[in-house]
């Protein structure tokens, strides 16, 4: 789905190569700044600094003199203000206006089709965003924050939404550790505290003829750990070694 | 519950403001550096300012020299790193660990209670997290990002964990505008299309000998767009209006 950040009137470089970085790394490259203070903000060096790789985000990256221009192909727009307007659009929390918009929402039936285009905005640092340009919005994005602290970075702010907005229509994959394993079986587990059991015995942890709770104990722990096969195989080769080691000592 | 981040050898003054900010607006305020770049980063000038009125934060932080110094009290361990590593914790997203941990996930009855504590380990901006350090966690934190640039600033890392935790403990509330309304009911809105349709009528738009769809069209949207009661009253007044200039134009 077409996805645009719109930044209005941002006055520091670093914000705009930080939105564009944040951008680039939830899969994202449109986008608009609309009268930011410097001119020439997309090739300054802070940006640049700031965005730290996401050049093709910032070439391609546009500038234009008012909101309206910013607009072409999109069908909802979202503005993102801490301060709710009266008259203006309802204030939502991001995760719950997604889930709405594309479908898993329980009003999404009789609110008709997915957008054609989603649009962010985001105003300046220090004023946010002016009334008239929330009252064109459709939404009013607010991220939950400390009531006594809601002071949150523009780049953050843009970073934000564009992680839920990026889990809404379909989380990127994990890249899991190559050698994560299913764990063993109760059987294997078995084995193994039996093994075990053997060289607590061995080495005088454990006294056969008061046991106490000591081998329910370790089997609860062990569960809890969920083993791998290898990761029983080395216990018993732990549990091998402790009655080699007391077989020597008797000798 | 106890939510601590922890920064590992940070090198950016800049990102140890960030993240200090970071955690104030998602509420939370324990941060420990373990051996930063530099000594006095809670008193630098760059910090201060990215920290943007996070003060407090930066007061309470406490620099160590070893992870050891950084985990008193915290029971469960999150590394975050974009790689994961053979041997060392599963692999999750943060979002799904989250719902577990707190009991929400399948697993979570059979993992035992939630957690006395939570930390939360960020590695150097250029090394990120070393095997060693992950190795002690009990899980291994992957935001998931775009797969061709997975380069996620260090303070916007913070952020986005920040945020998935806060959302996870519960949510901050939102701020509603003011002036929120329920809908108009539909006995309202029917009330306003009569008048509408006279309205139409009057300055000549609807010929009431072939009105074709125009009404039920009307309808559809104005069902969609949900109107209050204000926004009815708004309308019959512009049909109002329409039939005072129609009559007037008349005589």
């Amino acid at each position: 789905m077409l996805t645009r950040f719109i930044l209005i009137e941002t006055s520091h470089a670093g914000n705009v190569g930080g939105a564009a970085r944040a951008l680039k790394v939830m899969g994202f490259d449109d986008l608009v700044l609309v009268k930011p203070r410097w001119a020439n903000v997309l090739r300054r060096e802070e940006t640049i600094q700031r965005a730290s790789g996401a050049n093709d985000v910032l070439d391609k990256a546009r500038i234009v003199e008012t909101l309206d221009e910013a607009l072409d192909g999109i069908s909802h727009l979202c503005a993102t203000a801490m301060t709710p307007r009266d008259f203006g659009p309802p204030t939502l929390a991001p995760r719950a206006h997604f889930s709405q918009l594309l479908g898993g929402g329980a009003a999404s039936e009789e609110q008709g089709a997915r957008p054609q285009g989603v649009g962010f905005l985001f105003g300046s640092e220090r004023f946010g965003m002016k009334n008239e340009d929330v009252y064109r919005c459709h939404a009013c994005l607010s991220i939950p924050t400390n009531p006594g602290f809601g002071s949150l970075n523009l780049a953050a702010a843009v970073q934000l939404i564009a992680y839920d907005w990026r889990e809404a229509l379909g989380s990127f994959p994990l890249a899991p550790a190559t050698d994560e394993q299913a764990p063993a079986d109760a059987r294997s587990v078995s084995g193994m505290l039996d093994h075990l059991e053997q060289a607590l015995v061995a080495v005088d942890f454990l006294d056969p003829a008061a046991p106490k709770k000591l081998m329910p104990r370790l089997n609860q722990l062990f569960n809890r750990a969920d083993p791998t096969d290898e990761e029983i195989h080395i216990l018993r080769g732990v549990a091998k070694a402790m009655l080699r080691t007391a077989d020597k000592a008797k000798r």
